[in-house]
């Protein structure tokens, strides 16, 4: 990923401390927090200074090692990981970051000394897995984009973006692979109230990545596939069930549905980690209703340059604030993955998880 | 309609004043704004403290009172019509109540004067057939609505509710008339981005009219449909084709096709004066595009109870602001008018305009 021209991971890890783009700070302002232990790493985990599965994967991985680096003692360590998982309960992907690191630390041959930059080093390849996996997944999905004079044009929801993993991203990864591979591009970004993720994030990282974009009301996204304004619609993806039903950021089932209706290819693009196999149905994802807060108020700039959070809507009003939905495999045209594009079905899913490279050819953009 | 628990319309006149609620300031601020001239009231319409097609219609046609009021000769008043007629060059109409009181004026006897108060009088005449076709559009559209001991579930978008008319409105006229016939309700109110006129309007006068609803993201409106909340949807229209085809506030056309993939009943509501018979279809409807400072930039109310605009997008991001969608009648299942509920098609639309009261049964909510 690029600001302002310079390489950035989302997070890192240098001696005992970590580094992470601030993204409570986006778009306005551009800093990076370190912490110096695991517990303002908790911190920032909770504060959403970091969000994004990805992200919060490697972060769950990195907070791990300062606190082995802190205290290697098995006692201290059992009572960190706790602390650390508590951050973000129902993030699947914190868990996976953490055991990655401490169950390393616990087989570690008991004959020896587990040393400080051998964990870290664990830590890392946690984050170069997930690197690996989102630049895999751009590569398959550079696929769904043609190269073509006019710029080819697709629309996104929420951020699947380098800022919500530790590099690429997933939805925006081919995006960024096509430009490299110098197709064309244009990306409608639908806003994603109420936290504006769109509008915030993603339009934050195309711009950095110089790639033209324009936001667009969620309200609208129908209105420009009816135009024939849309050749492809990416999203990411927070849970998928074994039979491709696919919980994302609130918003993402309208697009499917309308992009059904207007026969524009809908694809979601997530790592094999995502995928929920237990879940047979999207029946059995949970959806978690947040605070009507975030539909109430918004956070912006002022005039003044002043961050400020200003009430949008009728005093004394309540909202209902549903973080995902779910959206039916029949919507979805195919599943970008760091193994390939599937279709959205039991039969191609499980065949994710017991090759280890599956023909990327097998859904095609047609 | 209530404010406070008082009677009010959204415009009157008295002797040569012309009061209305001033909707720049709603929904932090309820005032009464005065306009001593016809020329206050152009300036009222163009920085839109009045806004609503049936409000402006209105407005046009007080206006024209008001300049008659102040000089009667026919050029002062030829004048008067064209800069009246030029605060909102495309609301239809406002050129019909500029004509009502303007042609009234001019077929008057040749041999006797016209009076001021027979003028004002011609004027009221336009607002009150405004408030009896909106309230026939309620007592029409409230055949839709269940009595039943759970609350009937109603979805709506953007306003079409008093406040864009003289009264009672057209979407929100039927939720008024089921409630004065004691039918338990609860509104799920999209917030309608960019403007947010749903969670800023619409839910101001339902908590005014003491109905319960909530605000929702407009990105949700799907996941309610697909968890089976909502009974009926209705919203208003901005221009309706020979044929059905209806143009609303963008986002209309999303709501109508995730309506029809759950099978639920969408219907629009609006008097017979929003069909545009010269229009064959939606196609031939031109779509206004607005300012993208209306996307990029939220108005509200800080802690300190100022009232401020702020920046919620990437700065220097640019966004595409299509202000209304066209819906193809095929998501329609009917159209409350006045004269009656009808089908969105050729032959239903063609006998609103040749028969006074078509049956009101034609379409029912099955």
């Amino acid at each position: 990923m690029k600001v302002n021209g310079k390489h950035y991971r989302t997070i890192w890890m240098q001696d005992s401390t970590i580094y992470m783009i601030d993204q409570n700070l986006l778009p306005f302002k551009f800093e990076i927090k370190e912490c110096k232990d695991y517990k303002e790493t908790c911190q920032a985990i909770k504060d959403m200074t970091i969000r994004g599965a990805g992200a919060i994967g490697a972060t769950g991985a990195y907070a791990m090692a300062q606190a082995f680096i802190e205290n290697s003692s098995p006692d201290f360590l059992k009572q960190a990981k706790q602390e650390i998982e508590s951050t973000r309960p129902t993030a699947k992907n914190l868990f996976t970051g953490i055991n990655f690191v401490y169950d390393f630390i616990n087989n570690y041959k008991m004959d020896s000394l587990v040393l400080n930059p051998v964990v870290i080093n664990k830590a890392n390849e946690f984050a170069n897995n997930d690197i690996a996996s989102s630049k895999q997944i751009g590569e398959y999905g550079n696929f769904l984009i043609k190269k073509q004079e006019k710029p080819f044009r697709i629309m996104t929801r929420c951020n699947a973006g380098w800022l919500a993993f530790v590099d690429y991203g997933t939805a925006l990864s081919p995006i960024y692979q096509a430009r490299d591979s110098g197709k064309p591009l244009h990306v409608l970004v639908t806003e994603t109230s109420p936290r504006l993720q769109g509008a915030r994030l993603t339009a934050w990282e195309l711009q950095n990545e110089n790639i033209p974009y324009k936001i667009i009301p969620d309200g609208s996204a129908a209105f420009f596939m009816s135009k024939g304004d849309v050749d492809l619609i990416i999203t990411g993806a927070d849970r998928i069930a074994a039979n491709g039903d696919t919980a994302n950021k609130i918003g993402t089932l309208e697009l499917a549905i309308c992009a059904n209706e207007f026969k524009i290819p809908f694809y979601i693009a997530a790592p094999t980690t995502t995928f929920d196999l237990k879940c047979y149905s999207g029946k059995q994802i949970p959806i978690e209703l947040r605070s009507e807060d975030e539909v109430l108020k918004k956070t912006g700039l002022t005039n003044s340059g002043i961050i400020e959070t200003i009430l949008v809507c009728t005093p004394g009003s309540s909202a209902l604030n549903p973080s995902f939905d779910v959206t039916p495999a029949k919507y979805i045209k195919g599943i970008i993955t760091e193994k390939g594009i599937v279709k959205p079905n039991n039969e191609e899913i499980k065949r994710l998880f017991v090759k280890q490279i599956i023909t990327n050819t097998s859904v095609g953009n047609s």
